[in-house]
């Protein structure tokens, strides 16, 4: 059944780890078909490097498996109420991407600092609040409500990435493979706000002095450069 | 004698090296056999390009070579109090992965901030009390017997890692193999927890113009998007 | 047409890939043919795995498409100002390389604190002030205004790359090579220079014992010295 | 002449490169044979691409070129003032490596926090004092005069490296593959001391929920433990 969708669900998951995105099983990639209303996903605890196609295992929106031999992602729950409230996701992405991770340990949202943030994600990719007690008992479908809430009144492609408080990211897109495109962009983004944030909160230091500065660069280039084979200025 | 085991040891320290938790020797991996009595151990200062399995040297816990050529890693006395007082460890992992190790010389623990953490680790990775200097006199043991102490009332495989002040990071685990995961996952843990930490210092920073990033935002999605080689909305 | 000058574009696109310094399609590369008035560069949206010599697109000041199949980088018209503007200046390179776009994104030039900067950049690598609502209008042209305006007075090729705010770097040279070469060197320039400035603002703090100092010093080195497999002196 | 020397000096300027301590061609390594009086060293702005063996140049200690085609490198009067101050040295490395430029251009020395340190560097490693005007009218022998001033009264292999201030740091040893391997562990000591500095300054932060610790670590571990494909614990 649904062998396509679970071929491309497959590769999804290889190249979580072709990206290094992942490290061991830390990770997994859905994708879904609404004709048939399944869900393709990893099983969960395989490792990357055993993981084959067939081992991707179909489940329907109550989280029964339809078809495969192993148990679904311990996540399946979070993926599916995802799937219920995002009509046109259909691809979902779980890492735990080290920098992307760090803003969800720390509890705060990415902020739009520049085009690279701009050109994936119109707006702050945000937080969720945290879990509380109650919402624990069914952790992983409180995940996925905790993540439609957060995205209330928002588009979910215009900002197609969640951090989830005290875990990780989400990534999605209207595909499996959009899905891991959006977790690489995030990481990469998250990466650069990471260093403008502690940028602006360490500045006001002394430049170096302007004879040594002058001393460099004229041994390179100009007129009187001695610096490598030539005479003539030069790059290296 | 215990060739299975001297080769689980061999095969952990080469883990080691390709997970790029140790820089020339700065590392070792022992195993134990509770019937023999005996510890599996690298010997000291070979290099990974170089030791071979039968180099594996084995001890008794009174530090006596029972077999092998070589003298046995400078730190054989701390595996073995940790042996002694820990009695489901059967693998133990010392390295000086820099993340991790930079906790242990800044002298403090590694809070939980995430799942990543919690996944593996149940409560703060703990650092040793700083040595005092009677206790240097029997460096190695008194390593081993520092860590014992620090872990007092603590199940060790509840949390399978330690920090020792001014040093770095052991592990632990029910085999070599398991010992060396969490080597890798507690350098993980501890460049998350740093950057974590970091971000909760370095926040309230603004964000970018909101008529760039709606500039960006549509050159690449929704219907007038003029990026790439096509009209409609698209990824990259 | 001008097939060397496509070629050289064509592959200094190829090594912005090989030195690490683009994601997916992150980047371009131009070269200016004087003689022809025509500048040769690459694709919008096309990665690097597909990229081939005979996609490089040809086009004049006016923007026009002279020669190729493919639409031009999105960002052509920044570098057709960048060459009017700058006489010697015959190869562009736009990046999100991610150490350069965090000063970009914080707003704030790289101060010159050493003589690596020194060598290639003869004072501090300006960041262009911000653009405002009305030059958003003809974004890309504006982009390269902007960039002109911030070098009034200066010599281009004496600091040859510039940082726009709330986007990332440009860089360029006497040749589409040179260009890149600086992309290189402005990555790891800024990437110092933030380790630089975190670094004055986080000092004083206290060394380890003097007693753990020498133990670990004395147990390697000099007469008493007992790790590795010699008893003399050694390195490892 | 001296082919043995020469071979020694090519091959650890290419362990540079594999090393990742240089980018492009900024690094050179030096051996001396104090029988001949002479220094074998890397040929100025050659690529580690292009370097052979017959390109190392020989020179006596007035920096005469006493054998090989090509331009000594730039800085051979450092070596020079360095061979002739430090009886023991026989083998140097001048690297831009990033981690230590950074302290280099902050103008501290690397305190030590650690064994790491500790096993290869007997106290802090210097930064030398801000060179004066007058000083740099002979730059490069400045340098290294700078260097054997700042190791007054100390030995220079108890303490086998230095950070030139507004620049980067020389390592020695009493062969040049003992230089390089001491650069190796400097560029690590520099990269964690760097970390342990903003950890301490970057304390305080809250752990996790403890309800959410306890939900993970359960959810893999222990008898209710629901993750992989086991019922009972496993690690990963």
């Amino acid at each position: 059944m649904l062998e396509e969708l679970k071929r491309e669900v497959y590769e999804a998951n290889m190249e979580l780890s072709k990206r290094n995105l992942v490290v061991y099983t830390w990770g997994n990639v859905s994708g879904f078909d609404s004709d048939a209303g399944l869900v393709a996903i990893k099983p969960s605890g395989i490792s990357y490097d055993d993981l084959k196609a067939e081992d991707i295992v179909l489940v329907d929106f109550d989280c029964n498996v339809v078809e495969g031999e192993l148990n679904p992602s311990s996540d399946t729950k979070t993926h599916i109420e995802l799937y219920k409230a995002f009509n046109e996701v259909k691809g979902i992405v779980h890492t735990h991407s080290p920098w992307a991770t760090s803003f969800a340990q720390a509890g705060i949202g990415i902020k739009p600092f520049g085009t690279t943030h701009a050109d994936y994600f119109w707006g702050e990719i945000p937080c969720t609040r945290l879990m509380e007690e109650n919402e624990t008992y069914d952790y992983e479908r409180s995940t996925g409500k905790l993540i439609v809430e957060t995205f209330e009144g928002r588009g979910p492609l215009e900002i197609p990435a969640v951090l989830v408080n005290e875990h990780g990211p989400f990534t999605w897109g209207k595909t499996p493979a959009e899905a891991i495109y959006h977790a690489v962009v995030l990481e990469e983004v998250a990466k650069m706000a990471f260093r403008t944030q502690l940028l602006r909160r360490n500045q006001d230091t002394e430049s170096m002095q302007q004879i040594i500065l002058d001393k460099h660069f004229l041994r390179k280039h100009g007129k009187n450069a001695y610096y490598g084979q030539q005479k003539e200025s030069n790059i290296d």
